[in-house]
């Protein structure tokens, strides 16, 4: 996706709420307001929002001098699914279709994003995505996929958000045992987007044949770009891929054969899909 | 009030819905962006809002070589509460408390203002003030005030807004009659601020013995700055003096004797004010 000229003030919101995460210090958020600003003003603007967006965070990174200003939030999500997981998990088992409400409960997770504006509760969200209607469903794909799958690769977004994709996985296997499941996650920490610790923290790693790859977070070393030949490759190779939230959907859109699952949640996103803030989609590209 | 850091972005999401109200072109578009934020960057952050929002819509009206950016916006604003207008005549008039319903709905109004960046719905947000309760609640002060008042100063805010400002003050009128009614206009366009051509577009003028002072929208010899000796003298001088909206909440601040009544749209606002966005208020400030 290009970038839009929204996403500049959007930006230097992120960068704000992000030095805010680590400082009281007016001056010093200040500092990375101006610094930041200043970059973007310097930059050209027919880049793309993650590039950008790694521009901006590695600012906020250095003038901060914290290597992730999103660690505590990062936690306190992970922590906050992992106080709702058992109860989640027993609506899932005594759903009619465990599968249907896993997905659900999986992109209800997805609200668990630092990148947007809007503040979110997500009790309150489960409650709604669980009898939300999808503006896109191929749910019926997902399921015959999943019956002749024997390795799965999964895009997940953010922490916290993990512990439902957790949870979709286990779901996945009552239906079918999966001779693999790579998870993808982020080399390096950008905004609350999780990264290997928050997997193994979330117990990602306990799931039966269960391994990680990489991709970048925009700095250098830590995987391949989302559009990059490696990571159409490990597509590829899998049987059943699945990609969680907004960053994923825009980055493997030039991919196929993929079910993307996300909840839309920013304003220029909604208008490209020419859907709605806050819809669900559930969707399968060829 | 002080400029926040989130002023900053917010001021360039206004510069840019500015430009996109007189045109679609993106490189326009983008140059007024960048304009703004290179002009933002090189201010010093202890301006006050209005005052860097005045140097951010001139840029506006230069570049884009437009007086007034929002001119159709405000017409449409205004005919949108010419509409209702008849609608909400009747129901001030059989309403139990005929006062207290128009007081009501000239804070609905003032939900159309697009300083801020929540849309709206000018009929949907008149429902729920209708039934909504006042965090502040001097309405008992503004009746006494009204029935030994003579003369009334009443500061507008917005475009639209002022038709039901002007039901307001024609049901001051039921109640008692005034042998002066001066309304307080920008006397020069900034953001979808109502001016004297608004003000006579919704008739404000045809209310007995009506006349308009104007306070400056930022630009040199269009008024009186609300802080000042002029202003205050203006206030002294009258026995009733109504505030709407936020611009005057903050800018007449430091005057006394004044009732202000506005709908809380700004989170910074909210913040310093302890209350939430969406709260409504009727203070008498002694």
């Amino acid at each position: 996706m290009k970038l839009n000229l929204d996403c500049i003030p959007c930006f230097q919101r992120q960068a704000l709420q992000a030095v805010r995460f680590i400082s009281d210090d007016e001056k010093l958020q200040e500092r990375v307001l101006r610094e930041v600003t200043k970059k973007l003003l310097e930059s050209n603007w027919d880049l793309t929002p993650p590039e950008l967006a790694h521009e901006v965070h590695s600012i906020v990174r250095r003038i901060t001098n914290k290597k992730d200003p999103y660690k505590n939030v990062k936690r306190e999500s992970n922590d906050s699914v992992l106080k709702l997981y058992p109860e989640l998990k027993e609506k899932v088992k005594e759903s009619r279709d465990p599968l249907r409400t896993a997905v659900r409960l999986a992109i209800a997770g997805n609200i668990i994003d630092f990148a947007v504006p809007q503040k979110f509760n997500l009790e309150e969200t489960i409650r709604e995505v669980l009898k939300k209607r999808f503006v896109i469903d191929d749910y019926r794909k997902l399921q015959k996929k999943l019956k002749d799958a024997e390795t799965l690769l999964f895009f997940v977004d953010n922490a916290g958000e993990i512990g439902l994709d957790k949870l979709l996985v286990e779901t996945f296997l009552e239906t079918k045992k999966l001779k693999q499941i790579d998870f993808v996650v982020k080399g390096g920490p950008i905004i609350n987007d999780a990264t290997l610790e928050d997997a193994v923290y979330m117990g990602l790693d306990d799931l039966p044949n269960s391994e990680f790859l990489t991709i970048s977070n925009g700095e250098a070393g830590t995987g391949p770009a989302r559009s990059s030949q490696t990571v159409k490759k490990w597509i590829e190779e899998h049987d059943l891929v699945v990609s969680k939230g907004q960053g994923n959907y825009e980055g493997l859109s030039e991919h196929n054969g993929l079910f993307f699952m996300l909840m839309v949640k920013c304003p220029i996103i909604a208008s490209d899909l020419g859907v709605e803030v806050g819809d669900i989609i559930l969707e399968y590209k060829q």
